[in-house]
């Protein structure tokens, strides 16, 4: 038992519940997987258990490197206790490699290594298929003040740095991935979601085989067995430890 | 007779040609429409006229209000000097009030009031159809150095400042625009290409009917009695002036 309350939320791939206490969520890793805006679907058998793990495991070391999260502590194979937050209705992608919406929108072959990372800025809206935006207009819009667009960069730039070395010690390229950001009751900025297979591409470092929710969207097959590797990359010790 | 040359580029809605002066080229404008990155075509009569007469008479004052520009001077009526000038693939759209692509992709109706000006960057790129991106992406592309796009940036806010009371003083609301930058040979950011109805959206203040090129996108008709008033209003002395 893990003292959850009422469904607050259920979402592609989470659903979240409260607690006795207003400021902390049960979230619940499903093993659903979605792509195209929900209109390919299916089950990824084990994804809600690896996914809960590899946020479990990064989320304190990316605390330990001054990124304050949401993550309190993992409940069950599937669940984890996080602090309740206000999501920012900004998604938040930081590319290394061209991949992706990035290459196809660009005519910007994939695997071209980009000469700085690049962070984008989306509006969370399932409606509107999640549409590129930046931050005059997140802020014009009242989705976010530039204080809060200046300290996701910041903490974006901060997780960037943390873990590209991280999976470069463990055999993976970090090619993009995405974060979403939430206030606390007192205004505190902090990293909320989760950091796993379904929200990054990883590529063998040597192979460049891709080991994310790209071999489910591509339909490339080894799904399953592509997250289980992860999760035993992530949770190995690299040479950084 | 213009001292024009060869022909170095033909593009939607002008042709630029050589001059015997490399620093300096001849801007011809066309009464050539298109829209939906060409797929809808048409002629507007006297629009080039207009489109060279309007950007004749706004760029000078751009300069004296601290905005370097290309304009050299008029040569005829569909005619004029410019500098040469390198232009920079990052087309600068600034925005006071929802509107067409910004209003769809957004899912915000079209008119509401933007409670700051929001400025967008666009790849130049008819194959790709000038796709949104932000300053990061220009940046490791290649497109732009940073310092350039600040620079961009501030001069597209100096080109607001001064349009939007310009307009307002002619009863004109200036919905948004579009601008495109270059570099001369020192590596000076100047103003380049035109402001016209082709390029800005401009509503009548008091019955917010279009008054530019949406008229042509939309069927609306009316369309060269909304370039001709156009240039009236632009050449009317305002209350300022
Ligand atoms: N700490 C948190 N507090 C409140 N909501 C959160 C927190 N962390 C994540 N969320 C939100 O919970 C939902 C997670 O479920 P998910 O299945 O990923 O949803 P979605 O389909 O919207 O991506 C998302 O809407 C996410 O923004
Ligand atoms: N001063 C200048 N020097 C060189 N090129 C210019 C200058 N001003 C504008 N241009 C370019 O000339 C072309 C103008 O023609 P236009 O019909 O508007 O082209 P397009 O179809 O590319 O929009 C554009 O490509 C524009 O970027
Ligand atoms: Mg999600
Ligand atoms: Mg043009």
């Amino acid at each position: 038992m893990t003292g959850r309350g009422e469904l607050k939320y259920e979402g592609k791939a989470k659903r979240v519940y409260a607690t006795p206490d207003a400021n902390e969520y049960v979230v619940e890793y499903k093993d659903d997987a979605t792509a195209f805006n929900g209109v390919k679907k299916a089950q990824i058998g084990g994804k809600g258990a690896i996914n809960n793990a590899i946020t479990a495991h990064l989320f304190p070391q990316l605390e330990t490197a001054g990124v304050p999260t949401h993550f309190i502590r993992q409940l069950s194979e599937t669940e984890q206790l996080v602090r309740a937050v206000t999501i920012i209705p900004v998604e938040v992608i930081v590319r290394n490699v061209a991949a992706g919406s990035f290459s196809k929108r660009l005519g910007v072959e994939e695997g071209t290594e980009l000469s700085r990372p690049v962070v984008e800025y989306c509006y969370k809206s399932d409606a509107l298929g999640d549409p590129l935006i930046n931050t005059d207009t997140a802020v014009a819009l009242g989705w976010a003040t530039p204080e809060q667009l200046s300290r996701i960069r910041e903490l974006a730039l901060n997780v960037q740095a943390f873990l590209v070395p991280y999976f470069a010690a463990r055999g993976v390229k970090l090619i993009d991935f995405k974060l979403e950001f939430g206030t606390l009751a007192d205004g505190t900025v902090v990293l909320a979601d989760e950091i796993s297979p379904d929200t990054c591409r990883f590529w063998d470092a040597q192979t460049n085989e891709k080991m994310d929710k790209d071999r489910f969207r591509r339909d490339l097959g080894g799904v399953e067995d592509a997250y289980a590797e992860m999760l035993r990359r992530v949770t190995a010790p690299g040479a950084n430890g």
